[in-house]
């Protein structure tokens, strides 16, 4: 057993990318056993995630996708759909990421699951809710983020709609699909009742935009213009410093004080635009010019000193390359440095969270396609022959290296 | 019983403004009865998130916080601190997201909450984790989106770090910490075990950003540089059309020949610097600048008809004017108007997530100001005489309207 909250639940995996394998990269460290069902060509996040020296470990793949198993069925084949059964069979969950049509084709549908599979719990990632006119439009992260206001709320700062440049909304309702299934396996221990779900990508999306920054127009008539100004303001943003970058939020009067009083302007204290909250935010545009020009004069670290001393919420503003050294990500044990069987020396990233009854223990890194297919099929039963023959029909493929 | 997967579970919630309101929504959507203990003053959303007639009860704050009462307690004074523990004996979760060192003073520490309440899990969300360097700072989202590379994401695209103008790192960690609860309920479920979580903000944010773009910097020594490449394109944008602008993410063959289509460029389809998904890669700058030259030509509408009919993935970039007018969110539930006591007619938003077995069933709107404090004290079995005390001794405040 793999220890955690979810050891001894069994997931079986039909998601590739990112929405879906966050959601399994989740219940695997919180202790489930994983298993990505993979269709002979992989997961494109296996290549696309960038360079590896296997070609099918790409950084990016591998991160999302550490403490699974790999097994390769070509679901076009019956043989292959049957295993798939077999694997439900002993399964407490099942997630796809596939268009729902897509899946009732394959006899799939959450209803013909659960008719066949009474103990299992069905997740349905998709792009837009099956009771709205955008059921069948397919759906990538920065179409959603365009939906969403996403792109609206970077119009604010910019001058014109952009994207975020991560795949966030993938990324977010992945973490939204974890509790789901969280919430429907609390259900399940309490009643015995299994059940399906359905989390539709645009509609979590909207709504995480909207939760924040729908603001005054929630009311009917609007009591002003939507979104939270503070947040928006184009000024709102990371200052430079004599050799780099640093965040600062000086949001209290004790805060902007001490900032004042680093930056050598003590009698802005007094300053009737500036000497409360208030005040500061009638004349944000101000505030912040003073700030910019203010910190321009030390570096980020002398910076940092001083302000940790005055309790001003600061932080630097990291590159890629100066956070994997930052010193308190080591501390705290954040990364790990492990010795890979075909990509050499790696870096693999651990939960942040601390669980005082312990998280999954042993950690394994991301799987080759089919890494595990002979392993799971040898589990469910399958004698030499029958595997070699789905080997030889490609319904399956071994991957083990 | 509110019905849904945590219909009978209590939860204690000493948290403001996002990151723990987000993890609490959640829960309240799941069914759980969530109680918002407030100071006299209250959470600094109910005025920090923009107007409202009641001028405590802001868009954003009501988003945050619907389904939840609200207790005011001054945890400063004794009476207030008993009342907290014996809400706590009734209660299932504990949640704060006050610094460690302040809960402890209170006497609110982790293993000080396990000794006297054992069926309690108890979750704490800080900015970081207590064993590395910044234990003591505090953290606000810009100084975590600055920390943990969102802005140097931004920085690849924009030529110098930007924040995304969302609380987003508030909000996904928010989303991280309803992940941890319910896998902690689960396993108290499972095996009587109740257990104390940690979810520090910079390390959950600095896995968000590096799972997705550490990528061949994730190898040692590099494969090439951080960051998914097509993600970070400063010309992956949204497009400008006759009227407005479309969201368009043409990736396969079928879909990017369909877009020459329809842009009237058939020859394109053919060409080698555009016939294959590698070309398309290799060429990425020039393929972009056609489609952009190629989209202007017909209204948002027009292009989104063409697009439906010739499954090239495409959306609106709704702004938030619009995103409440999608007929989609309408025809799926998404958004009700209701008619408020005390702020007029306003947008309340659905969890957008379908479980077959039921999620809460009442949904109320987000509570005054101790407007639940009378109701909550007398449950609790306390008197008229000792709460009129309370309120005298402002350990309470009766914010019912």
């Amino acid at each position: 057993m793999s220890g955690g909250p979810l050891a001894g639940i069994r997931v079986v995996d039909l998601t590739t990318v990112v929405v879906g394998p966050t959601a399994t990269l989740f219940l695997a460290d919180y202790g489930a056993e994983v298993i990505k069902v993979e269709a002979p060509g992989g997961d494109l996040l296996r290549t696309l995630g960038g360079r590896s020296k296997s070609g099918q470990l790409s950084g990016k793949f591998t991160h999302f996708n550490r403490n699974k198993r790999s097994i390769v069925l070509d679901l076009k084949q019956d043989q292959a759909l049957e295993v798939l059964h077999k694997l439900l069979a002993t399964a407490d969950v099942f997630i796809a990421n596939i268009r729902p049509a897509a899946l009732e084709r394959l006899g799939l549908g959450a209803q013909a699951l659960r008719d066949k599979h009474k103990k299992l719990v069905v997740c349905n990632l998709m792009g837009f809710g099956q009771r709205g006119r955008y059921r069948d439009r397919p759906a990538y992260d920065s179409i959603i983020q365009g939906m969403s206001g996403v792109a609206a709320c970077n119009a604010r700062v910019f001058g014109e709609p952009k994207f975020v440049p991560m795949v966030m909304m993938d990324h977010a309702v992945g973490l939204i699909a974890t509790q789901c299934i969280l919430a429907a396996l609390f259900h399940r221990e309490r009643t015995g009742e299994a059940q399906a779900i359905e989390v539709p990508m645009f509609e979590n999306a909207a709504t995480f935009v909207m939760v924040e920054h729908l603001g005054d127009l929630s009311f009917v008539p609007p009591l002003g213009d939507w979104g939270d100004r503070r947040v928006l303001d184009p000024l709102a943003q990371p200052i430079a410093t004599k050799d780099g970058w640093i965040a600062v939020s000086a949001n209290t009067d004790g805060q902007a004080f001490a900032l004042f009083d680093a930056i050598g302007r003590p009698e802005l204290k007094t300053d009737p635009k500036f000497n409360s909250v208030k005040a500061r935010y009638a004349n944000v545009k101000e505030y912040f010019s003073i700030r910019r020009e203010g910190l321009k004069a030390k570096t980020t670290a002398e910076w940092l000193e001083l302000f940790e001393q005055s309790d001003v919420p600061a932080g630097q503003v990291h590159t890629m390359e100066s956070l994997i050294e930052d010193e308190h990500l080591a501390e705290v044990g954040m990364l790990r440095r492990i010795d890979h069987p075909s990509e050499g020396t790696k870096i693999e990233l651990n939960n942040p969270n601390t669980f005082s009854a312990g998280l999954r223990g042993e950690q394994t890194a991301a799987p080759f396609l089919g890494g595990q297919s002979i392993e799971i099929l040898s589990e469910l039963g399958y004698g030499q022959a029958e595997i070699d023959g789905m080997i030889a029909a490609k319904a399956t493929l071994d991957g083990r290296r």
